[in-house]
């Protein structure tokens, strides 16, 4: 049986600070924990990572009701998951003064859970322990230096979404478990492994396991010409390989020259109109989803 | 010869209010006017449509200095213009704080340009008229109650960037000319016409012009299934038809069911992985860009 606290009405106790102090990346590196905000999100790690999630953070409103009628779905789970992983999750009921000091996004319920195993090492990532459709090769969608929380909660989500098997973020980018990343996943974070790696490791990992690295960029470098989106679709891909990762560069940087040179092929979207370019979240979505369809697509 | 004023201090000035004002929707539709902010919008508006530009508004540093070099390029365009459309926009230098009280994003360079003639009526459109490549169909991107600002701006970006001839913004949208949905553009609400319709305008306009209505959903309704995108793109479309129009859902709830039951069909991107669901941004670039490369690369 799930512990169940008394309702916390003190929006300055220790314990609150604590839990809105998360939005902090500090605060986050030093606990070891993270806050999940919102039905959603919260709702698929309390299903998929129980092991993880320490303690809910339910609203209840004047009359003593849940204030979220999906928050209170969400804790039935947990009630009703008498010996399993969600049995030591602890309950606690909380004022809307509460959870105004928790989060301004909570939208009634918001979790803390452990940071432990939720942002492995790509290098330490056995290829054959990830899923993935045998209709495609596995894919890796790795980002170098995303910096805008927003755009790594969406790219998240649409590598998701996609069908690719782990989301790499490479050298030095956005906390992956801030909330607003989190929010922006909608819930993918729990879904798809979220990797760490350096240049030098998402290239090493690739070639010992038979994969490529193709870098989307528009421009090139002098010794490496784009390839240009539409034909590497014609041509059947890269499907000689059986593991495929696909770069993308910085919000406003792209791709230093130098990575361009170390990938094994750079592949380009092309523009039909007058736009000078397109954003990160949109150039990830059309170049995973393209290549997501057409594996498909040939084998339907 | 274009006017120059001299340098503008006073940051509580009636003229700097107003401009300042055109943040507001309010301010806008009563004066006639919007703002345009930072170098990359201010260029394209500049150089596509400088019938509409009035006053231009460029920070000087203390010593007297452009302070940013593609403000200063922009303003030199205008300058060496002596008797064309930009011979006539107002040229203001402005301090910093002046800068800072008209907009927090302008990054040396905003102008003020009038409303006339942005925001048409798709009814009043005549196909003939709007720009596309003979390798695909004519392509309307059109959203129904598309309510985010920077959604707004992206799906603008990405219609233009796939090649799309039009956007059309149906029912009650947020304002194409608010300054965030124009920063999001960066720089395509000066590339691509933006129209306004209702749903009744929308479909009539396309049966009119031997135009369909394909309406993006995942669900559809009791007597319309959605064709899976892949298979839309294996069977070679529409391109029987000489005009499509996709319509895309609020961020939110999507298109009511009354709407789809209206459309010709609906389309649906399938999820590959674990997500619930694309966001708004995300499902226009992978529809528009996987229509947009399957026409070309039929005729490749």
């Amino acid at each position: 049986m799930p512990l169940t606290k008394g309702i916390l009405d003190n929006p300055n106790a220790e314990r609150i600070r604590r839990v809105a102090d998360l939005a902090k990346t500090k605060a986050r590196r030093k606990s070891g924990r993270f806050l999940i905000e919102a039905p959603q999100a919260v709702r698929e790690a309390v299903e998929l990572r129980p092991e993880i999630v320490q303690d809910l953070y339910i609203e209840i409103d004047e009359d003593g009701n849940t204030a979220s009628a999906r928050a209170a779905e969400i804790a039935s789970t947990v009630f009703s998951d008498e010996s399993g992983d969600r049995s030591r999750i602890y309950v606690h009921y909380v004022t809307e003064r509460v959870m105004a000091a928790i989060s301004g996004d909570a939208q009634g319920i918001a979790a803390v859970a452990s940071s432990e195993g939720m942002i492995g090492r790509l290098v330490d990532m056995d290829p054959g322990r990830l899923q993935h459709d045998a209709d495609a090769p596995l894919t890796i969608a790795a980002f170098w230096q995303v910096r805008d929380p927003g755009n790594a909660g969406t790219v998240i989500r649409t590598a998701d979404a996609a069908g690719a098997s782990a989301v790499v973020f490479v050298d030095d980018c956005v906390d992956p478990l801030s909330p607003k990343v989190i929010r922006s996943t909608a819930g993918s974070l729990f879904h798809i492994p979220v990797l760490r790696a350096s240049v030098a490791d998402l290239l090493t990992w690739n070639r010992k396991h038979d994969g490529e690295v193709l870098a989307a960029d528009v421009r090139g470098t002098e010794s490496l010409t784009p390839v240009p989106l539409p034909r590497l679709l014609a041509k059947g891909q890269t499907e000689s390989h059986s593991v495929r990762s696909i770069l993308f560069g910085n919000e406003a940087r792209g791709l230093d020259e130098a990575i361009l040179e170390d990938c094994d092929g750079i592949v380009s979207i092309p523009i039909y109109g007058k736009a000078e370019s397109l954003n990160l979240a949109t150039s990830a979505a059309v170049l995973l989803y393209s290549l997501a369809m057409s594996s498909h697509m040939r084998t339907m």
